[in-house]
């Protein structure tokens, strides 16, 4: 109402996720109010990564250089290669494992009513890693969504393809998760795929 | 983790109200994964915005120009002036009502104790305007809160000084409120202030 410019700001931020009406125009009020330093320095940042940052030439994940750091290290273990579906994915994989190995970001799953298949994935790149003979385990880290699975089940069979080991994150009951409140699908793999106690 | 400047991103994202760190790893991820465009246009509006909005100089509501919309416009009942506490309560109020005069925005509220006293809020301007005769009524429109009624109270006795009549947002149980849930401050301010029901 009062600034034209100031309700094409609240309209621009929008396009964050989890953002509507109310906290666009909160978080403009806010900056405006309070840091304008700081967003001056956001909106530089902002308008540079979108310019800037690109994606690794071997594993697709977000880098502002040709190879992004994992995969210009020389400390990962070269022989295993985890197959996630976003740079998310990776990221909590990251923070959350000890895990030493490569990476590889499919940008999505297999889902061909959205015209989304192998090509779309980068997964004859892959194939081509995996016929380059220094990967001897694929760990698969797609999601436990149908999609998820049908991805999960086309990369281990390019893996066999190339002899490379397969693997699967484990399912079943989440660590601290209630009996009683997880979920029936979770419930009844988690009994099925039940194992012996080890001594 | 591979890329210096999308950490960069993620923690300026952090300034915005309500982002945490998943937040903003979320947002980075999602504007660089789906919408550089729109994420370019929002970097060079909030630089702009931060640049170019200023304070309108009669109501010290946000402004591109030094007078706001609403203070220029020609539309406006100038014998009402209602004080908010801050740009949003301004918009909310002016969404909610069919208010047609002026606005004055306080940036705050009387807080002695953070070195907010009447100066800071602009109050010797207000004064000046009460003082030139054109307004009739002042709408006290603060916050419930203790220092929102004490920037009421002293706002109410300025008002009358200048021969203006002070007026204030009824209190009482908000609409639609189930009695059994209403706080116990409200609930009992609403039962002392009860109003004979008419005919």
């Amino acid at each position: 109402m009062s600034a034209p410019l100031l309700d094409q700001l609240i309209a621009a931020l929008r396009i964050l996720p989890g953002v509507g009406p109310k906290s666009a125009q909160r978080m403009a009020y806010h900056v405006l109010e309070r840091d304008r330093e700081r967003a001056a320095e956001l909106a530089r940042l902002l308008a540079e990564a979108v310019e800037v940052i690109g994606r690794c030439e071997s594993c697709r994940d977000f880098s502002q250089d040709p190879l992004c750091r994992v995969c210009q290290s020389s400390g990962r273990e070269r022989s295993q290669l985890c197959v996630v579906e976003s740079p998310a994915d990776r990221l909590a994989i990251e923070q959350a494992t000890g895990f030493r190995g490569l990476y590889f970001v499919l940008l999505g799953r297999l889902s061909p009513l959205d015209g989304i298949g192998p090509q779309e994935l980068g997964l004859e790149h892959l194939g081509q890693r995996l016929a380059a003979g220094e990967i001897s385990e694929l760990i698969i880290a797609t999601s436990a969504t149908v999609e998820g699975e049908a991805t999960a089940h086309y990369l281990a069979q390019l893996a066999r393809r190339h002899g490379v080991q397969p693997s699967r994150l484990a399912q079943g009951l989440p660590l601290g998760g209630e009996l009683e409140y997880v979920d029936r699908g979770t419930l009844s793999h988690a009994f099925g795929s039940r194992a012996e106690v080890p001594r």
